[in-house]
């Protein structure tokens, strides 16, 4: 499932309003509004929903964490090969619900790169953003944690933080995405992102939970392409 | 999906003979022994599979872990509610390989029941079963972890750590269920754990990685009929 | 250093007022209120103050956590063996601010007592401190977290969760010391929590950031006598 | 307490040969050969011992590990301020018995920094050693996990492994100092680890249980004046 920019990926965590067919549902509006606008738009369901969603739609779908092991005697672990098998597409790492080791992240980036999945770190301020970017993940969120579910985007509140990142991170890698994450609520904030000079946004609970997300998510990709 | 004892619990870990459609297979032979021999066997599938195999076959199937949570914004948790959905039947908890704070295991025994799952704690020796028998989960597995993984099983190598654990988790609890776990590799082991005072075991790598599983796991349930 | 009930627990944490030489003046309070009133007090002085203050005050002093390892290759580690040495009474386990592992509380009880040291296990609910009392530490502390920093004491907002708790232990351990914790803020949160079933408290804002923590204290351990 | 290159750091860890009256002997024995030598040798003591050693030897003293709190309410830390009070100069993070989430990392190299504290982070490979650069630290040690307490140095196993984490550190920090750790064991150790690029050595087991521990860091410390 190719990843292209500018890319919307919607991060449902494990609320109530994303689990089972509800899940489903809202991964169906995804994939409509991506074909209908050309915009990518990637869908991160819950672990147990992760397959079953994997092969009912046709955007690419990451995992919401991935271990940085391989197949073997680890319980309760998710590693690169569970997603690989169902077709998911890569995985977020380390976001600010799911924080890592530096050595984990380093670990999980290099296992996803190998079985040739995608990767998205998440970072919380301009120097984890730096040091995420020397580990080569193909792309980079940034989400300023104070903003996560405040429907306050971190591109309107402190667009500092946003340029200051990106100048951060271009230094140190010239070729890793970055994405713009915590707050991300209207189309206005997408657009204020991209005029920063990220290539996407991430977000929650703005869509999750809005009373008409398919109307969000088209307005969204629409106000992504300026 | 009832659970009467013997009961064979089969972890699949996220061994590679367990991903994917390998991870299928594993859990129809598991069906069709429980199936033929009425003693009840429980698959427990890694997280990304969870779904596709609830769906497939007619055995109680548990995850491998449970967070504490109530659905929200818990990025890359699996909660009680996402196996209700599933209709997975329960999980367990605290594996040597998933080691879980006190205070998350009482959390999650007591969600899993509040949603009507079962819930199976792992301890991994005397005194911390005797502690997880006062948290009231439906079964208990007691896997002292030098043993783990090493084909020899608890049963035969230290049948007082199993006589001990029924004697002192009896005194707290009459009703827990208790499970003989690490090192079940052999039918003689299981008959070994029943005549020792248990009522099943927890295995793994025996069964995931057997030549003839179907076979070996066709003995194992017969012996537990002792 | 002998232990004795009614007992004041104070747990300096890590407030800037209880580092370095403030933290000496306030273990000092300590002794002097405890040899004037009879009623023991220890203090829980942080990690790089604890050897000093073991050393200038006649009371006991206890680790805020103690690691469940052997002397060894644990780099940041507090082993029993540090404490022993440093004429340390004994540690808090599993306090609201460093919850541990159910193996790893039932191994660092089990080491700090081959050492002869105390041990004084926290925990949050009815359930977790049942569990906690087939661990067999010395003492107990039940701090419900909603309540822990409030000022608003648990005897006193939530009576029935100590009587309960008190209730519930008592079914599984005759012998463990059972104190009150979270929000003790008064000599009348004292007295209740003695009312109640317990033998003490556990407290840490209320002391360490009084304006007259010598008065306080002195009140609190005359309450104490009920 | 001044730090100058080639720098020696000896970690104690929690060795039973480097606790107490033991801890203080073998602080002495470094704070002697480093006067007699001219080299800089800091010692790194378990927590407990910490103030006591800080106050009885004119070498720099750092501690194993820093949390990344300022201070307040965290039971059973160890924070920045603490480790100023005590004069002590700084801290290793991210040590590979004690791995911390990248965020942490990143806050405790800021915390330190502000309190006018040195940092030294452990990376354990290439990519890891680059991302921690990005953080500022003062100093780097570039320690394989798999070669740790091993008795072979990675200077003398895999050099490549030091020269290219040199090069890929140099092109995100010209200014970090980086040191050789795990596995150094004999003055050749040292010597060419400072061949290979790096500013010193990050050792622990070889001094600790060393037999004559003085006379093996002088020559080490004399190796290291290449």
């Amino acid at each position: 499932m190719k990843i292209s920019y500018p890319l919307v990926v919607l991060n449902f965590k494990n609320y109530g309003e994303a689990i089972g067919s509800r899940c489903l549902k809202l991964a169906k509006i995804a994939e409509k509004v991506s074909l209908d606008t050309g915009v990518t738009v990637a869908v991160c369901p819950n672990f147990v929903d992760l397959e079953k969603i994997a092969r009912s739609v046709a955007i690419p779908v990451l995992a919401q964490h991935c271990d940085p092991y391989e197949p073997g005697a680890f319980t309760g672990s998710v590693v690169a090969e569970n997603l690989r098998e169902a077709k998911v597409s890569g995985s977020l790492l380390n976001h600010s619900e799911k924080r890592l080791k530096l050595s984990a992240i380093a670990a999980a980036v290099a296992r996803l790169k190998r079985v040739g999945l995608f990767s998205l770190v998440c970072a919380d301020d301009v120097s984890s953003a730096a040091a995420a970017s020397a580990l080569n993940p193909d792309a980079l969120a940034i989400e300023p944690p104070e903003l996560i579910g405040t429907g306050v985007s971190v591109s309107t509140a402190r667009p500092e933080v946003v340029t200051k990142t990106v100048a951060s991170v271009r230094k140190l890698n010239k070729e890793v995405h970055i994405l713009c994450g915590a707050g991300v609520s209207t189309p206005d904030d997408v657009k204020k992102a991209i005029l920063l000079g990220t290539e996407g946004v991430l977000l929650s609970s703005a869509y999750v939970k809005s009373r008409d997300p398919e109307t969000l998510l088209r307005k969204m990709c629409e106000f992504s392409l300026v």
